[in-house]
């Protein structure tokens, strides 16, 4: 696929699979907005007001289905849009095409490679020579390090002339990065800086991106202000614990078909997403085991009747490896090796090096047989015991199957909505510094409330007295700052 | 699609949508081989002594990837086979290809019409002028009906010289049956007399198919013998609970995307298919009320907290309905109406009469749109709202996904395997008269056992004085024929 | 306790623990009659006719307060009652106590001695010189064991002029057995004999006994008609099942207030009883290993994500034992031994050779300390490691709760009244021959019919059309008799 | 019960209900310490340093037997203890037996009045004329209520010498709180004072007085330094969740032996205790609806498929409620007068007053049948209808079982030892002021690490490498200060 931009008939550019899916995708967007009450409350709320008049948004956040109801939520109020995803394989191309006709500029498709993946990131950033967007929102932070990089870079070349060199890291991933700073720093020295003055801010969608901002406000370096959305009660124990207990079986299903009853899976990490993901497996008649470095975290998966141990301890006897730590390395292909055969092997954490892909790739005489897209069985020379890798070591849900459902990302992105509109309604006031953020509970609780309806519940209401009684407002919130719920 | 047979390179006929597909196929083939350990056992125990040398094996049932791996047990064991399926969605495109490609004469392909089904299941009763299969496998009982009702017009037709009348029925399906014998009967009026000679006898997979044997012998016309897999415990306890409870969700994702968790479910029927249905629903977090005929199933359900009403009690507030029953007139276009706007309909019973599809596609004025193959939306011209359909009312986890995993049919098919082997070997013996027999115990814990290693469990032994104890043979079987499981 | 009968004002005979306790005995029965609907409906459907009017029943069943319910049913029908226990630990003194004062003769204390246990049984069969009771109703079959033996001992009497010889057995129950029909033997040697004559049949409630008669059956030897009401489904498949779900956890928490959370818990045996304990132990958060000596019981387990081993392979790692078999020697001396310190280990199977007292009770130094009655720590002398023996290996259900709660109970005891009713009404017709039967599916249908509305359940009607379609009549019954629930 | 203090033979006071019980309590002491492997750990790593010499500690939380070994740890670390419980029917009396004879003064019995409650609360705090305690372990608030309240009294009295007066309040505890101020004032108008000046500060147990201590910090009056225990990870996500999971069944079946299988449970809250509660009624088989204020909780409840309504849509329809909300008039007469007959009505939140008890006792002409202590049933003139209330609206899992198991309050009481330690270690560092605090984050994983062995499981160790990239340090803490679990 040459990476040229497309552009529609109304001259917004665009660069997706196949536009003939645009009806498809519409279709599915439709059924969509029915399920996701809380971006659709958003457009009745704010939509008369059009609080985004005059802010360009660039979204680097999986191009799916809920994603495109999102994207026309923030156009809906008043937002131009360009987006790209935040992984290669997550991309659905129906969605991505319907929303390049219809609504917004799109820059994805299932399948990228990693030269076109910062391709479309650095096309999602680019508005033109007055510098890039007003607000992004991000999922892992690869647009919010694109931009950080970039002024590095600028500030470097400034400084000595130097321009960023690929060959200075043997990450192959970030040698492109670099290649694209480069390229950008050549046609204009100042674009990166550009693009930092005239942010308003970042909201991120999820743990990993939020670390990253974590480390950068402690190293000082951050540039922008940051809300942490996926630290809303309504986003890390709703997409990521129910998001992965319904993704994580599709994935599995539409990849592999596997009989999950009777067998025995290993579930690396028992965070939010590890707890959705185990209690998946079990209800489905798995036998799961989990691996934990945190010993809370542990005794809270041995309450559930689940089996704690190493990797070590297992990995010569499950059938399905799951990894959901948001580290690196946890699986290795030492490990891979001492698989049973077929044991199948996926990332549901964040970045693909919890596997080591890398190690299975050139793993000598390895033989790699595609069974269907995203579906890889890895035969060992030595063994010829295979196993079976998903999404490339990808996120599964996203490569395999098409990501958590509808409702639960309703209320991610109410949040990120919310995030958007308070960053920006904020963007003259000095509210936010160039901090991370999480968002007040009482917007917190409003998302969940957009949501309780369409399930058919009814909330009790505190008297006086009472909310006197536990030292709250009638009205909420109802809760510290520190409960875990 | 013409419906033309076509012959490999080696002569062996075939009518499949694309051979292209055969190798993707056969890689998928190779992986359900290590999960089908029943027949592999199957294969290594029985091949070399070529048991069903000289057989002719007609079957119809559901021509996935896992009947592949069942087809080509029969071939390894020395039968020629001759396929269809059972179901006009339930074909895996890619596994007929393989095994028409490799090893059986299949005419299936996803997706036929109800014209071209009765055309392929004629196709595979077809062995040339000697007459028809030696055995039958069968599902649903279609195979078998053709025979007898083809018996019953040649009868008619001897006597009176009158052929079967399409327009003697108002039942579309029926008229299309009727059709085909009346054309086989103009070219050979005894043909399937000599199909009845000829034929050993039949194994019949499902619930559908044994009540209509049992009723056939109840009223004396059954022709052949037949045993009735169905009841085997390894079968009904088995694949209808467990695979159903594996593909139900399966298939509700795979079409609609929609988060099960927080919905409100009603699950018609609470017998093994229903149980496996409401438990997957409850699992995933959903609110699952059933609506039963029989109090004990009905107490059951209760049992396990689930709530037992009327569909006219919750039709216009449930989000999911799903038929299990295996009969007719369970959600009526009437009840259709009263839904919410997006409501889920499916069946994974039996046949697609469980869903009023002929009162909703004569609607007045209903439109449909189809959103993807098999999921179509359905909206009423009064109120704007719509329902969405899978896979047009028949099964929806063979229509929408791809039906049970390969290790609950392994249980199935092994019990297939040995029922047609006890036919054959029995055949000349008159053990077996024109009358439903199970499997007896000792066979049933034999597949059962066959399933154990792939697992991992180990097996207890009695001790000689134990198993005097509760006085059972210290190899088994160990429950009375009455026991339920 | 001297064994000597009381007498209440009225006359009535009976030996109990504690006459004072009655008024809270009749308060929860009067608890439990609100729970138990079937035996209610009982009353209010045959209770004006009196169609026990005359008969004489005996009872050998644990005398909790739900059985009182079903005797004053009984009563309430006309009959006569004496009763007896079925188990030196199950009795609840108040019930006994209460129906003892208020409606039958009864001759159960909880801590009966084996000795005062058959003394109790051969009081509530002795209704003086004119035979036994007309009816039985039997749990485990020691009423009836006592009937077959004592007329097989005044055989060889008649015949030889020998008494029975309690010292031909070691088994230290059975010298007692012999010691009582000897003794009888000498006052009247024809007591048993007329106790047959005039018997009508026995009702035996669990698999234990149904499965003596059985084999009494197989040997022509049973003496008097046989209802099975054990294999009911409102029987095997709920009392079973949901009872033991109930007062597994139940028993343990009352006598040992262990956290089942996060412990590993074997339950040996993985029948109905099997199932419910082992669901119980799962959902409150234990790891659940099963021993099987069944592979079709065995898969079942896997599919439900237990793990299936031997004793052997994790009697060193376990913290909980459950037996469940029905079967002798499951736990032996040899594997307490190799247990952790304060591993628990009862039985909830059927007799308590389940496991091996008597190798525990004779194992040399070990010392016996009791925590309180039914919860029996035993220290091995050389590990000076403990295990804890609920209930002295009885049912530890009974032993250390109180059984199994009312409501399912009802579903269990209204078969019962059902069974006795039919025995009774057939007693001159010869419907019933010296054999075991079932009852008829419609009843058992009814017994859960009466159950539903309790807990707010509707059940759905079929139409004429339906009923024809899978030709059942409309009201029932509405499975074959094979169909497994 | 006369209130006058005894002395053990070695001069300590105390005052229970049966000392003849104290070898009983101790056995199960020695099993409690098995499952206490936190408490174990503590006295093996602290013991030997007697870190608390000279200290003289006062306890107010429930007398059961994992109290007791608490109890015994502070003692085995140097500590002087004076106990009382701190809910009228929660003591164990064995338990108290035990402690009272071998360890520590102890002032408790199951069935206080609330007189004799007050009392127990101002002897486990006099220390004689020196001043009250160094330290106090809290649960709900009620020592460091009384020494607040003797303060601002004595307050009042220097500057105006009027003394307390009951009569000022028609709260009918805090009366006779007043009265023992007031009682105390006149034999030493200094009391409470020279209690908070040798007060080192407490640590509380639980969320009700938490929520007081917090509300003490924002008026600024709280008098000293508090660790709030409840809000460590280990305290609030266990023993309030996989406690009441344990508990609350226990309760319901000792109390009533109602089958929860089949019934309609309403839990009023959602929070920890709530999510407990509601997991182990819907494991056991009841259909659990919840009622919520807070739409977040509400959410979750909805997500794990328990239906959300006000407990007025279905006050007429379950048959048992459970208030866990730590908010008062949850249920009201109004609504019980609503209730089916025999209706259940419990409390596992915190005080009776979440229960309209009050309301209940005064209602005209309502009759109360006690079934057995703690278990009444109370009778509605009109309807002649009644309900079956637990421990009178107190805790029921203490007043009616024997609360929460051994393992997981030794997660709770470790954060007590260790949170003890830290105050008493800081007594004169000024590290504490007088706010309310809680646990680091590495010591709450330490007391999750130190539970971990007993369950039989294995940690995963970070490498350098791996920590470095999530940047956290090796040896932990792993998360965040707002992370949920």
């Amino acid at each position: 696929m040459a990476l040229l931009v497309e552009k529609t008939t109304s001259g917004r550019e665009y660069k997706v699979k196949d536009m003939s899916q645009a009806d498809f995708g519409r279709l599915e967007i439709e059924l969509a907005e029915v399920e996701m009450p809380g971006l659709m409350a958003c457009r009745t709320e704010f939509g008369p007001a059009q609080p985004f008049k005059g802010a360009k948004i660039t979204g680097s956040l999986h191009m799916t289905i809920q994603t495109a109801v999102l994207i026309e939520t923030l156009t809906a109020l008043g937002a131009e849009v360009r987006w790209c995803s935040c992984n290669i394989f997550s991309t659905q191309d129906h969605a991505a095409a319907a929303i390049a006709r219809d609504s917004a500029a799109v820059f994805a498709w299932k399948g990228e490679t990693l030269q076109e993946y910062w391709w479309c990131t650095e096309r999602a950033l680019d508005w033109g020579p007055d510098g890039g967007p007003d607000l992004i929102v991000d999922d892992g932070g690869d647009a919010t390090l694109l931009i950080h990089e970039g002024v590095k870079a600028e500030e470097a070349y400034e400084k000595t002339g130097q321009l960023p060199d690929p060959a200075s890291t043997d990450n192959a991933e970030f040698q492109i990065v670099l290649a694209i700073i480069r390229d950008g720093l050549k046609s204009d020295p100042k674009k990166y800086h550009k693009m930092k003055e005239r942010l308003v801010g970042v909201s991120e969608e999820t743990t990993t991106g939020v670390k990253r901002l974590y480390q950068m406000q402690a190293n000082g370096t951050l540039l922008f202000p940051a809300i942490n959305v996926n630290d809303s009660v309504t986003k890390s124990k709703f997409d990521n614990l129910y998001g992965c207990r319904h993704s994580l079986p599709d994935g599995l299903m539409r990849a592999t078909d596997v009989m999950i009853a009777g067998k025995v899976a290993v579930v690396c990490g028992y965070g939010d997403v590890g707890k959705g993901c185990a209690s998946a497996l079990k209800q489905a008649g798995a036998r799961v085991i989990v691996t934990e470095i945190d010993p809370i975290c542990a005794l809270q998966a041995l309450m559930e009747g689940l089996q704690v141990l190493t990797l070590e301890d297992v990995v010569a006897d499950a059938d399905i490896f799951v990894t959901t730590t948001g580290n690196k390395d946890i699986i290795m292909v030492s490990h891979m090796r001492q698989m049973k055969n077929n044991a199948i092997v996926c990332n549901i954490g964040h970045f693909d090096n919890e596997i080591d892909m890398l190690g299975l790739e050139t793993y000598p005489g390895v033989k790699r047989i595609t069974i269907k897209p995203q579906t890889d069985r890895w035969v060992f020379p030595d063994t010829k015991s295979g196993i079976i890798v998903l999404a490339e070591g990808r996120l599964m849900n996203l490569g395999c199957a098409t990501g958590h459902p509808s409702f639960v990302m309703s209320c991610s992105f109410t949040n990120q909505v919310i995030a958007q509109l308070e960053l920006w309604k904020e963007k003259a006031t000095g509210k936010y510094e160039k901090k991370v953020y999480v968002l007040p509970k009482h917007l917190d609780e409003k998302v969940a409330a957009l949501h309780l309806g369409k399930l058919g519940a009814r909330l009790t209401n505190l008297s006086k007295d009472q909310a006197d009684y536990i030292s709250v407002p009638i009205e909420g919130p109802y809760k510290p700052p520190h409960y875990r719920y």
